[in-house]
């Protein structure tokens, strides 16, 4: 919403192309509707049917490819290029990292208004685009707080890069079941800004994030996808001692009926 | 919470005894954790899981009985007679049905706040509290809205009172997935209430139920146990005409993993 705001009139009126692995689609999507812009959307073939078809649902045009074989940003460029329209990427651009800051500053303010003094901050990882934005905002408010990107297993790229001090690549083949954070490599953008900013990153096994499926389903009540669950995972596995003011980012919960119902039955067989 | 702040200092020293199906049998058990009251609270003894545990969790007493042979009322007025303490019936109680219109009072705020001129409201009903708080909540604010409850198939006892203007139980024998909405009689209070406010009560069966589960699983990412989707349920069934600003209250969402699965891939195998 933000990076199509940021676009000229005539810049608008020609379209914009975005690539996402599906919940930065649906918002494209959406706020294109919204503005009146044409959107096209490169998208894995491989992207839980439920994003797919609700970024079909809001009216934006899908453009699948293999997740395996080619790069969705080349095909992206190409395309933008083709047509002569604006870029919108899923995470490294200032403006994306603005607008997904907003979630963090939303946060910061309620924490403010309940008296809550935020310690620290878990925040799911792919390209770093949103952990970065809701670094700068809460940190805004709460310089003292910890901020925690946390990345799937095999998706470390984060990690990687914070201790060699410098952008890594993770060996391709990993599966996970967050298929909204297999991002291999860290933004430039985000990146400069999480080395500064960022207390950590942290790794969660698809284990984790089942139970914390389960326990959000259980305990607070809503459906989270895989990805969306994943800093709440990183936070029962090692629950902050002392009763600490913790935030979590709970970041999608598009996931596909069958499969939430198979991760509920998992967890409930195994405890 | 109401009931329990309204009783005096000697009462809440004694504690209290409550019955319910489930929602509040935890709603009691969390306002008596608070104010340092003992609470025993009468509860079928083929309630969900997840009801029975985080009732007990809350640290309430559970005594169960057999919801097909015996009465509950019976078995809690003779209890806190016992030890003489104060009863907290689920529904018919000014208290409680005071407490429960909160809700409306909230929904009615959000409403006015967001300049929206609500025109009518679907409420989950068992013994019909709920539904009449949230009535005379709602209608302070918008004289004009039309207020329905919503009942299983097979527990129409308010459809059946209000036709027949005085109340009427239904035969006994019935079932339905909805078990915190198997009151078989309205309250004396709460028809009292119900028949001056209501438009109507609407019915709804197990299929409505399970596919409005489903539907606020993929578009809420809420989880909802049957009792709570009901009302939702009435309005998927027959959406209001021309885009018409109408509430739904969702009041519950304890349901076994495994059963908000099995309903999850029923709807999903059925699509």
């Amino acid at each position: 919403m933000n990076r199509l705001l940021a676009l000229s009139a005539d810049e608008r009126a020609a379209g914009v192309v975005a690539f996402s692995s599906g919940n930065h689609a649906q918002a494209v999507a959406l706020a294109a509707r919204w503005l009146g812009v044409r959107a096209a959307i490169v998208m894995p073939s491989d992207a839980p049917q439920i994003k797919l078809k609700r970024t079909r649902a809001l009216g934006a045009e899908v453009v699948l490819y293999d997740r395996e074989r080619e790069d969705r940003e080349r095909i992206a460029v190409k395309l933008a290029n083709e047509r002569g329209v604006a870029l919108v990427p899923p995470f490294d651009h200032s403006d994306i990292i603005a607008g997904q800051g907003t979630l963090g500053l939303e946060l910061a303010r309620t924490a403010l208004a309940r008296r809550v003094d935020l310690e620290a901050l878990y925040v799911p990882c792919s390209g770093g685009g949103l952990v970065a934005g809701c670094a700068l905002a809460v940190k805004s408010e709460f310089s003292g707080c910890a901020v925690y990107a946390v990345e799937p297993r095999g998706f470390e790229d984060l990690a990687a890069s914070l201790a060699a001090g410098e952008r890594r690549t993770v060996a391709a083949g990993a599966a996970t079941i967050c298929d909204g954070l297999k991002a291999p490599t860290p933004g430039a953008i985000t990146f400069a800004v999480n080395r500064r900013e960022l207390a950590g990153a942290l790794a969660v096994d698809d284990e984790d994030v089942r139970r914390a499926m389960a326990f959000a389903a259980e305990n607070l009540k809503l459906v989270l996808e895989p990805s969306g669950a994943a800093a709440l995972a990183a936070v029962l596995k090692a629950p902050p001692r002392d009763r600490r003011a913790v935030g979590v980012v709970l970041s999608g919960g598009n996931v596909d009926a069958e499969k939430f119902a198979d991760v509920l039955k998992s967890v409930s067989a195994a405890s």
